[in-house]
């Protein structure tokens, strides 16, 4: 294309700004712990700083996530002029799956949740197709994912969000029953199996940098991609829940060793757990069209393409080897594809993916204080 | 001042354009209950609707809750300048009371929150001042209120929030413990005493209408009221945690029969009991002079400004006439001042506000689907 990469810096995010609040944030936020001892209860010490917060009643034990959708909905309201569709049903999922999806990798069920929709005015509202498409969309998902949808807030925030906008999130509920469901990580062990289970397309991450490339484009949202479909629209399929997979491991009796929804930092984050293993892969899940577009329509190599998006694997299950195919089989069970993808080596923290001859170092994923 | 008064709906605010599409969410939102048969427990069908959402886990209840600030932190911006200080750990708190004392109002005990904290753009962040004292400020609440912060979310939304606004809310869970501290509002009964807790200015509810007002006047924020002090910084006293006051009345044996958080429409709040009942009040708590100035700025009587503002009442605890006393003496324990100041009367539903000869009828608060 004649211009230079887009990497996701370029694309406005700059992480290295977030973090010294994200971890000043942490430390306030650690020391507050103590003040469970007043009500007779404590928290998870691991689950602190990982996907969701999870509390010890003794009985039973309750994890809580608050999740933001991001800027995806900016996309869906490009996209609607080309399509004749809102997509506010997509969205309402993706933003349902950004809690979801992070809550199970605790080894909670989510039960319940919260809606956060922020408008940049009362008028957004007034579009009833679009707001219809939003509520039914996320009934829908709600369903899918056996929650009970417990209320939220609709706030129009003028001079807050931008006119015309909405700023979507999800708060969720969900209960580690029995206790011995709780996946905090000590269980991973050299010799097991990762099995990748699919992604759908972008889900919620990298949209910025998404977003950046359509701008590129001459004709944008509207670009035919690989599978003949345009950009915008291949763009908006809605990210697959997970949490019908990690119920179904359940009741086939596979304890996830390990759980890591794959998220911002792309294949990055199949480091995530604390520990020094080396994450052997050895086989990929086949990518979808939508981002193998965009890896080429960005200028992007595989080593930024594989540690900002996904490429196909939406969420990761660290289990013994010995549960690799019955882990498989549970998730297609369930509706979604599977591949027993990598192994958990002892060694340095890191990715490797072999068969692009890849690797991501440890210094190449911090998320902790 | 010869201007027309600034009601509600001339700031910006149409309430009739969001109900709509809260009561076609809160339909299929209901729907969603039966989901929570296959995890083997249940709602609390009295909270649907209500200020926070209770399951039913047997041997204890989990309340949840998420709310925003809305856009209170805009005033903090704009008196920034005035008074030398971010104002953000007051905004901190403010936005923490708007979950907090909603989730008490069921009779639970606050334990854990999320932080939600939306910047438009990771500039915000740069401005490490402000920054640090909303986390500071943020961590006083949650010591205050005696909960865990357990994590959070501070993405960065460009194209979604304003840029250099951020948009703030709090999730945050709670048990009912024991079970039979559960407030669903059974036990209200005509006889009962009504006692308001006095709060502190204008809180975080009827902000729009105080911006409005900022613009008349000639000196805006800097405007002196009559205590002396700024109109701006006098509207950024945070809220009050309450939570401190419905822990002191368990622990002094006082059962509340029902519990109000007054934040949007004001006292009409006060009949936010779905039964017939009427509210009848005798006595007033002292109106902050901010309030007052604000009142007589706008150019409105008392009927909006009561239906509007809290007037002085943060928060009501409706309780056995017997407890009345002990409920003030709770209150003032935990460093709330308190006031009994009406009754509880079988008749139609509607507050009666005998000193300013008002009344409120059932039709002027519609919550419910």
């Amino acid at each position: 294309m004649g211009q230079k990469p887009l990497d996701y810096k370029a694309a406005g995010v700059d992480y290295d700004k977030v973090d010294p609040v994200k971890l000043l944030a942490q430390r306030a936020a650690r020391a507050t712990a103590a003040n469970l001892r007043a009500h007779g209860i404590a928290e998870i010490e691991e689950s602190r700083g990982e996907s969701a917060y999870v509390l010890d009643l003794g009985e039973v034990l309750v994890a809580s996530i608050t999740e933001c959708l991001g800027t995806k909905a900016l996309i869906a309201d490009a996209v609607r002029p080309l399509t004749g569709r809102t997509h506010y049903q997509a969205i309402a999922q993706d933003t349902l799956a950004m809690a979801v999806n992070d809550l199970v990798t605790l080894g909670a069920t989510p039960v319940s949740v919260h809606a956060y929709w922020a408008a940049g005015g009362t008028g957004w509202f007034d579009d009833q197709e679009r707001a219809a498409d939003l509520v039914n969309g996320w009934k829908a998902a709600c369903d899918r994912c056996g929650v009970s949808w417990g209320g939220g807030e609709t706030p129009a925030l003028s001079g807050v969000v931008v006119e015309g906008r909405i700023d979507l999130a999800a708060s969720c509920v969900g209960l580690v029953r029995p206790r011995e469901r709780l996946v905090d990580g000590r269980a991973l062990a050299a010799g097991d199996a990762v099995v990748l289970l699919h992604s759908s397309g972008i889900h919620a991450n990298g949209v910025s940098l998404a977003r950046k490339v359509a701008e590129r484009l001459p004709q944008g949202y509207a670009t035919r991609i690989g599978d003949g479909r345009g950009y915008g629209e291949a763009l908006l399929d809605p990210t697959p829940l997970y949490s019908p997979v990690t119920e179904a491991l359940h009741a086939a009796g596979v304890r996830p060793h390990y759980l890591a929804n794959v998220t911002g930092h792309g294949w990055r984050k199949l480091m995530r757990h604390p520990g020094a293993f080396t994450y052997r892969f050895d086989r990929l899940p086949p990518v979808p069209p939508v981002l193998a577009f965009l890896q080429q329509a960005a200028g992007i190599d595989d080593r930024e393409a594989y540690g900002t998006f996904n490429m196909g694997a939406g969420f990761a299950v660290y289990v013994a080897a010995a549960d690799a195919e019955a882990t498989v089989r549970a998730a297609r069970g369930a509706g979604i594809e599977a591949l027993v993808a990598g192994r958990v080596e002892a060694g340095p923290r890191r990715v490797v993916i072999e068969p692009l001859g890849l690797t991501y170092g440890d210094e190449e994923l911090k998320l902790r204080a």
